[in-house]
């Protein structure tokens, strides 16, 4: 909460977290008196997150940005509304008006619902569901929302448990009346999250939403407020029935970009508009225009009652076909791991000194799974011979999936399979079927962005 | 060589290999009658690589394309020139016209040095400096052309004994008067080689440009000689005075890209337009508008003498640090080699069941870079605590580098280190300079391409 002047000119008119403001604030304190006169803006007051909440207070402007002034600088604040508090209140004690659809917003840590430390910088996971509406004032009015809080991790240390407390979470909130769900994740394997959670969840009666933020939400370029509206917005009023991921579509908070969960993959390091599907089309787009999907997707249905279907096995491991990649290392990673995922080059190949060994652990039961380093464009081991050895070693074409969607598919498949038996056979009819749009038998176009020269001069790794 | 008719047709002209003639060809076979006319064709005559080589004969149209006629349809063939088949014949005997630049073509093996086994449909590396210009009629006229051929693999059999292979034959180049040289690879490791060749070379005095083809010589949609014939044009006329690669622009044959050899990777399994600069713009294009270069880039200097700088330790690994990378595999794989390189999650990050792992490697003197699995954008670990926590247990950040040019930077920096001393430190101060306009210390802009929707339909994998 804010302390001190802060408080104090917030109380003078019982202004609260979410209450929509208009502030006249002096343009420059006493060092650029060149530039005198007064700004007049108007947002929702934010939470505490600037270095003095005793003395400054943040605001969340229209443009989704985040503006923190100081207090001995405000000349008027005038109150515009109350009903987004008064929403959000009344989702938190699950009191919001029936007209409301009503949405689960599962939060699990990441940057999303994280806020900075002001002691140590250190940027900190939120600890309660209550914390969670604090950082995010105005999301009550987009839906009757129920915040449930399970995980509190940063998304670098999600397992494959974290993935079936998500899936059983879902399978809950909507046994609870939800119409959707949002998760509020990480992004470092948001990508991963989405993809498993496709594979595990079945007869989804409505849209399951990840997204995250790749500024944490006390910075003003922050993009949590708007991927979590989109998401909210996604899950309370569209037809998907499948679990898909909402991030920024371009650098600016406008427009945000559905993929399916099995087709995401992040492409850049720090950029809002890193997530990118990956040899498919985005499913459409949510905006101010509002959400305008273009398929093909799965269709919602309210009267489908979801489960859970499997789990995933920790015994595969995803590793690069990369020059330095020795026969006797490959064998022993190999014989540690029930299955593995190679990374090949080009359309799925790896040095010719490697294919015995692969053929040697397909042999004794290993399941060998091929996808490319390439990332984008389909595996294909008819053209040349070392892919077509590498067929007639057993090794399994991943298609135009993902390395990291071929990765948690063989953890799926894997974790239906006991440790007995024909397993190669039995992953192999597995693993080859299209389970949740993850793999086409044929690229039709392959969505590969041209190349271009300037369009990140606007969003600078900061 | 042709045998039967097509021999006999070809003779009657003294027509050779190479020799640019005028064709009118019957449009339709008699089992197409409804359409008849005639087709003229203008085009150099090219090797033997349809089905029937005593049947049907194969022209190398002014588009790029090929196209192999059946003998029976010829109705004319004229010459038009023969000037090309001289120059070729003259630059084998080294006795090209001395106004053509001197440039040396290095045949290494790969799809663009390959042609198609009529026997068994098997694509196989051509076998002489010979049979290379054989295949690719009209290259002399670009250049006084000399021919090498110290490798004849597939690409994904290429190690460090090869790059350093193809080190000394540059030099060589060089050292016999080239003024550029061109270095024809197979495309899966291409990127590899172009990025060992940079840390090795050491004061180039001209153009080094690896090139490649996605589709073999003998296919209709081959891109191997509009690249050849581009990069044989850089080579030859260009300032550059660095290792570059050279492949298709956009999907069609008019524009190539010139890329640094440090800064590109194989971004698509199939595609002409498959090879992208990463975190870098590329150095410019080729196209008939002819040679356009924008820079910065290190430039050419005949005066300089090349020579070879150290060379690739093979006890390095690029792992990747997904999820079921458990602590107990990374110690195994981590003592079994003398560095790692992760390829992390996000800004460069690994569970952090991991971390502890990581500094115990670098605390016995095992150098550890951390580079990102987003491959676009750079390593940033002072963000979130798991990257602070990887920086003090000693973890190195790759900056804006893939993880392919990390890891072949660590393999050079490792094989100028011997097995004593104060590796982990000596390491550092190598690994973290900009030796090859590999990293730049802070990212003015990305270069990420913007998501597009429909540009793939043209280039199908097929």
């Amino acid at each position: 909460m804010y302390s001190g002047k802060a408080a104090t000119l917030l109380d003078l008119q019982s202004i609260a977290i979410g209450d929509l403001v208009e502030v006249s604030v002096d343009r420059e304190g006493p060092k650029g008196e060149h530039e005198s006169g007064q700004l007049v803006l108007r947002g929702a007051v934010m939470g505490p997150f600037g270095p003095s909440p005793d003395s400054s207070i943040v605001l969340k402007l229209e443009s989704g940005y985040n503006f923190s002034m100081d207090v001995d600088r405000v000349r008027s604040m005038k109150v515009m509304g109350r009903a987004e508090t008064m929403r959000v209140q009344r989702a938190r004690s699950g009191e919001g008006p029936p007209s409301l659809p009503p949405v689960t917003l599962i939060g699990t840590g990441g940057t999303i619902a994280s806020f900075v430390d002001h002691r140590t910088g250190a940027v900190c996971p939120v600890s309660s569901p209550d914390d969670l509406l604090y950082l995010l004032p105005g999301l009550g009015n987009v839906c009757h929302l129920s915040v449930r809080l399970p995980l509190s991790k940063l998304s670098e240390d999600m397992d494959p448990d974290d993935w079936m407390v998500m899936a059983r979470e879902v399978v809950q909130a909507f046994g609870a009346g939800a119409r959707g769900v949002v998760i509020a994740h990480g992004t470092d394997t948001l990508a991963l999250s989405a993809a498993a959670l496709s594979f595990v969840l079945r007869d989804l009666p409505g849209p399951v939403i990840l997204t995250g933020s790749q500024r944490s939400s006390d910075r003003p370029s922050s993009d949590s407020f708007s991927n979590l509206f989109h998401a909210l917005e996604l899950a309370a009023r569209s037809d998907l029935g499948e679990v898909c991921v909402l991030m920024h579509a371009t650098i600016s908070d406008g427009i945000s970009a559905v993929h399916r969960g099995t087709r995401v993959r992040k492409m850049h390091t720090s950029r809002r508009d890193a997530f990118r599907s990956i040899n498919s089309e985005v499913l459409g787009t949510v905006s101010e225009k509002g959400i305008q999907l273009v398929g093909p997707y799965r269709r919602a249905d309210p009267s489908r009652v979801p489960y859970i279907d499997g789990t995933f096995s920790k015994e595969v491991l995803l590793l690069n076909a990369q020059v330095t990649l020795d026969p006797n290392l490959l064998e022993e990673i190999g014989m540690a791991k029930r299955a593995l995922v190679i990374a090949g080059t080009g359309l799925g190949h790896v040095s010719s000194s490697l294919v015995p060994v692969l053929k040697g652990l397909v042999s004794v039961g290993r399941p060998v799974v091929m996808a490319s380093s390439c990332i984008n464009g389909r595996v294909n081991m008819k053209v040349y011979s070392t892919g077509r050895d590498l067929l007639e070693a057993g090794v399994l074409e991943a298609g135009d999936m993902t390395p990291e969607t071929a990765l948690v598919k063989t953890m799926w498949c894997m974790g239906k399979i006991g440790p007995e038996g024909a397993i190669v056979e039995r992953f192999r009819d597995l693993f080859c079927s299209d389970v949740a749009g993850e793999v086409e038998p044929r690229s039709v176009h392959s969505a590969f962005p041209e190349p271009s020269a300037d369009e990140g001069r606007g969003d600078r790794t900061d």
